[in-house]
């Protein structure tokens, strides 16, 4: 798509992440996302400090989709790896090439900074996602487990 | 296994631990990461300051597996999520019960100090492993996609 | 003070330490600090991925203080250090040993979480808060140079 | 000074900034800092996940001074704040503004960066280092209070 803008979400964003936020978490069936998770994850992605962003896909000034990453130290190198944990591009948008540019904006950080990887996980059953992906690289066979601790 | 003892490795671990972590490499066919990283993990292990940290399972006085975790935020939930990155039992002491040790302790830990979830990856064709790991819960359904940044 | 409690602020506690802060920051002449500071320094606060944390001082089940610190690596040893940056005690319970209480207190988390220190500064002419000070060390005859680089 | 280059430290500088950091030890009567103290502060110091960084001043090659820091959060700001805990300029090259170039370019990161202040204490008896503060400010006014919480 032309003319989209990938730059970091700041404060002033918050009325436009909220939507997709949301269309975002129902998607994943999480409609029930207590409101506090959302204020805390928001604060977390415009806190300098944090280690969590966002980066938003901005067409004609408009929010469409944001990647929401998490760097973090790991134990085969000494750079740190981006864990991509959030990927969303709003339906009205969809097929326009806004999932690719998130996810060509966040290579070209990485190689600027010097991260070690990017990594995502997705369903296996999510074609239309992985349609996307395979075009970067196949997935690299390996599951994921994963055991609630809360309540 | 009776008599195994899991707690948090520090300085004095250090001869210990490296036959098992070169052993661990050895298996991943990782036995050329360069000794810098080495260094760097071992220095995060022990430092009280960073989201790194070993449990080691000493049977007898003698290390005999570790599992190495890193903290991070993460954007469903308030409570950090525990990622078990490496874990290693040596072969003399495998099928033992040390690696159902090593991840009930890391259970025991999140329910005390409020992690949302521990989770891991594994090879999708490692039966072994996976013997044990569905003891606890199936795999998720979720495959990952890694793409290296460096070099 | 017989009857105080010191204890971690939670969520919860928002609107109780909200009028303390304010008023603490009154004292400092800084009752222009812009909202979305506060917004964030309570979101670190309560953010149990962050260092910045606040113990509160109760009595009677209402909060009368609070200290808010920031742990942080230094170079000079491998545990960290904690930084004290604000201590409170609302006006109507002055002098009654609720500062000492909070004091007190983290000197009993330092050294049960292996901190190397714990500091603070004051000003040079606050007699009143270094009359309490002094009964732990004196100042350690260092000054500090500040270079404000925003805007 | 002309020909100064003020840069980042990397593992490569270890022999180089050795001996300048025991020199500075040395100055603080801090020549028994354990061996594992200063392997962690290096580590630290090299580790591109940690908040503690080192910029060294570099003339005709040879590395001649360096300013350690450690970036934290602090509660009257959004932005960190920027501790500078150590400058050391070897003697044979003392009074020729290597002092003043590592202040001023940690001044220059921390208004491309978006510090809120950088901040250092020095012994109110240090006139010499003194003179080249008072260049940039005045001391604040504040006292330190500092509890050794070990051993």
């Amino acid at each position: 798509m032309s003319g989209v803008v990938v730059r970091t979400a700041v404060a002033a964003d918050r009325a436009a992440w909220e939507p997709l936020w949301q269309a975002y978490l129902l998607f994943y069936g999480r409609k029930d996302l207590p409101a506090d998770v959302t204020e805390m994850t928001w604060s977390r992605i415009i806190d300098p400090v944090s280690n969590v962003f966002t980066r938003l896909a901005v067409v004609d000034g408009k929010v469409r989709g944001f990647a929401t990453c998490i760097l973090h130290p790991r134990t085969w190198a000494i750079e740190p790896a981006c864990y991509l944990e959030d990927l969303y591009v709003d339906e009205a948008t969809r097929g326009k090439g806004l999932g690719r540019a998130l996810i060509d904006d966040l290579i070209a950080m990485g190689r600027r900074d010097g991260w070690t990887n990017l990594y995502w996980h997705t369903e296996t059953t999510n074609a239309t996602a992985r349609r996307l992906y395979d075009r970067y690289d196949k997935a690299d066979g390996f599951v994921r487990y994963r055991l609630p601790l809360k309540g």
